[in-house]
């Protein structure tokens, strides 16, 4: 996440130096989550690559350069004039409810046929990951994620003191056995699953898709042992080769909480998310969003809605899949032709993400700061395990740079790899050793299959 | 909070019927706080109350009719014709840079001098409550609050199982003896205060201003005490009679996070308030909004600080001013005219909320499904108590009705009290047994001193 430049043209005085004192005497006073509550380690680096001089592999961001600025204008436009005094009042803390009926309509694409009273509107489907985590989880709690995981996923587990058990995943996403497994090592341990959090199609950050069967047999398990489903679809409409999957949610209504978003076929900035929910959950859901935050935003949620009606949105999203298609292919054309051997990855159907494997004791994290001196960023793997996992991976983004910043980023990428391996080959390991943490039946396991270039 | 009317003209298909079961498959699988989140007793009623027959001094909704339509369209067309990429992108999860420079100003005018690097954006300042219990408070600490307090706020120390020991106010805010002796008596019983939580200026529910002296010797008990001050300040610049008072944050930088909002200013709809805090503890709301929502609406940020420097903004919080004083001088004459003798009042100095208490004996919230059915509808003081008081005593809103319809709804809330009183005077007490909660050296309080009409 790049910080926003401020507006032009707008009078903006010389700010004061700030004065306060940078030492924290609230140290001892904070609540125990707050402990879980760490900034990333690369923080501080990513300041640093979002210079326009480095390549970024490493955001989520959508490129939202194809919207039609003139029909979002003026569809806000017409917003303010006719419906000005609903827009910039107080809403309901459940959601606009002609945004929850358009969103339904959305869902109806992937199989689901949802009721709008068991919709809540969230602040991006970050927020229903919050909500839903809260109103489930005491410390101590159980989450099963795939391995790797959605890493402001993880950051609000560990904020709510849960504990995540990561679960195999392979090319057609989790692997069965491995949940089945997972819960009965679990259940032994005497703690407590709340639900598993997946990510079905086109993974952040695995790039994979849970395939048919593996859905049915993933309901199977989880409505055999009652473990709740959070499937987290952000990515779900975004396809490149096929129609969109059919949700989880579309087949099992009472085991599963949906979560979609906004953000990645219109605007992240509208921040406008959305829980589908069984209807207790539901309820729950509404009572902790009112606690949050009263009420979502009317303002936002009425003028996607706006943009929705009178937009062809689903042809919007057809352009965008093309434009991220386009980047995709610039993406592992360039991994093809520069990457080392050893180097795997796979190429994903859909989404923003490829997951790239490093040729053994190569660590992705340690090699950082190399590569952004090289002007090229992306994230380490180990962002995307809660257990110490993940060092010789890393996540590539596409979505955002044009393809020839693609291509000319990963031959940046691939320069620094040939150094770092030929440094290691004459002076042995260039960082830290690799050390994960075992966990259930993983064993030094990084992340999926990847077919091998 | 009334819901919303869905937007006129959009195409609307009847939604299909809800099928999920009723109930709670779930019911023994939330997490301890849930327990903490309740629907209001009251809430039911409120759908009735939300009538365009029912005359509602309920509700906290700000009357924003007076607001420019014209200027905030074209101030956001504006925006989303010159910034639209940034206004529709993911932003910094501490908020829009430009925007946080210019709650400065806002806040420059209550005395306070702060860096915009201290400053948080939320989703309103009820999301600042949020983050600032999250990263407090752990079950059982202490968050000491004002007799009556914010619904909203208590709702939130509640879903983080904190416990809330209230305060005695009086005519010019919290008494200073009340809350020395308050935090000695948590400390003696060996639990941990985690902060006072505090509305200086006019106060909601009770009305009642802290006086400049109190100012001090608040500052100063905590001050000695180690407890940090929230300070939540939503109405401050809604004065009818004076300047903003000055903020316990403009002469206690170290000891005080401060909450303000747009909401009551400018517009609720767009959900922006914000956090001025000590260095370390922003550090730790940032990382705490992040795991929240990853970033606050960058588009109705940006449409805040487009409306703050195209528009007269201090012109238009006059005209407000003048607007509320207006509504505040036909409740009290309409008190005055129309009361039972034994009902006492305050007579606030601005924001929104007069606290009224009933002759003895009459309980509000027994009484409301009566004084629904006559068209009038309030909040029973119990809701702004944690602890079982507040029976005796109700909250009336001025702020949205106009002056004709105000003097209407205590008309008829007057005739409901009569025939409470006949009724009591028949047949004895009509409603519960009031049965006050003893606390600390509160014996059957029931909110602030008020003047006899």
């Amino acid at each position: 996440m790049e910080p926003q430049p401020p507006v032009p043209g707008s009078r903006s005085p010389a700010p004061p130096r700030a004065t306060s004192t940078r030492l924290d005497s609230y140290v001892d006073r904070y609540a125990a989550r707050t402990a879980g509550m760490t900034a990333s380690e690369i923080r501080a680096l990513f300041a640093v690559a979002s210079r326009p001089e480095v390549v970024s592999l490493a955001g989520g961001m959508p490129n939202i350069s194809g919207l039609p600025l003139d029909v979002v204008g003026s569809a806000i436009g017409d917003l303010i004039a006719h419906h000005g005094p609903v827009a910039l009042q107080y809403g309901s803390g459940q959601g606009d409810p002609r945004l929850r009926e358009q969103i339904t309509d959305v869902m109806r694409l992937e199989g689901i046929d949802a009721h709008p009273d068991d919709v809540v509107v969230t602040v991006g489907s970050q927020q229903a990951v919050d909500l839903v985590t809260r109103i489930f989880c005491d410390p101590g709690d159980v989450v099963l994620c795939e391995a790797p995981s959605y890493v402001g996923a993880l950051g609000v587990f560990k904020a709510f003191q849960a504990d995540v058990v990561h679960v195999e995943m392979d090319a057609d996403g989790l692997v069965p056995a491995a949940l089945a497994a997972a819960i009965a090592a679990v259940k032994a341990s005497g703690r407590t699953i709340k639900f598993l959090y997946t990510i079905p199609n086109f993974h952040n950050p695995a790039g994979v898709t849970m395939s048919i069967a593996r859905r049915a047999e993933v309901l199977d398990i989880c409505r055999r042992e009652e473990v709740l489903v959070l499937e987290d679809n952000p990515y779900g409409l975004l396809g490149f080769d096929s129609e969109p999957m059919r949700a989880l949610r579309a087949d099992e209504a009472e085991g599963v909480v949906y979560l979609g978003s906004f953000s990645k076929t219109f605007s992240p900035g509208m921040r406008v998310g959305w829980a589908l929910a069984p209807h207790a959950v539901r309820e729950k859901l509404v009572l902790a969003q009112e606690s949050a935050t009263l009420c979502p935003p009317s303002f936002s949620q009425m003028a996607v809605s706006a943009y929705l009606t009178q937009h062809d949105w689903q042809g919007q999203i057809k352009q965008m899949r093309e434009m991220y298609r386009e980047r995709r292919d610039a993406m592992i054309q360039a991994l093809e032709d520069f990457m080392p051997p050893a180097c795997t990855w796979n190429s994903p159907r859909g989404g923003f993400f490829v997951w790239v494997t490093l040729p053994p004791g190569i660590d992705a994290k340690a090699m950082l700061p190399r590569a952004v001196t090289a002007r090229v960023a992306y994230v380490p793997g180990t962002a995307f395990f809660a257990d110490g996992f993940g060092a010789g991976s890393m996540r590539l983004s596409f979505c955002f740079p044009t393809p020839e910043r693609i291509r000319e980023g990963v031959r940046r990428l691939a320069g620094v790899l040939e150094q770092e391996t030929e440094l290691r080959q004459m002076f042995g390991a260039t960082g830290p050793a690799v050390a994960p943490v075992q966990l259930g039946g993983r064993s030094g396991y990084d992340g999926p299959s990847t077919e091998v270039n």
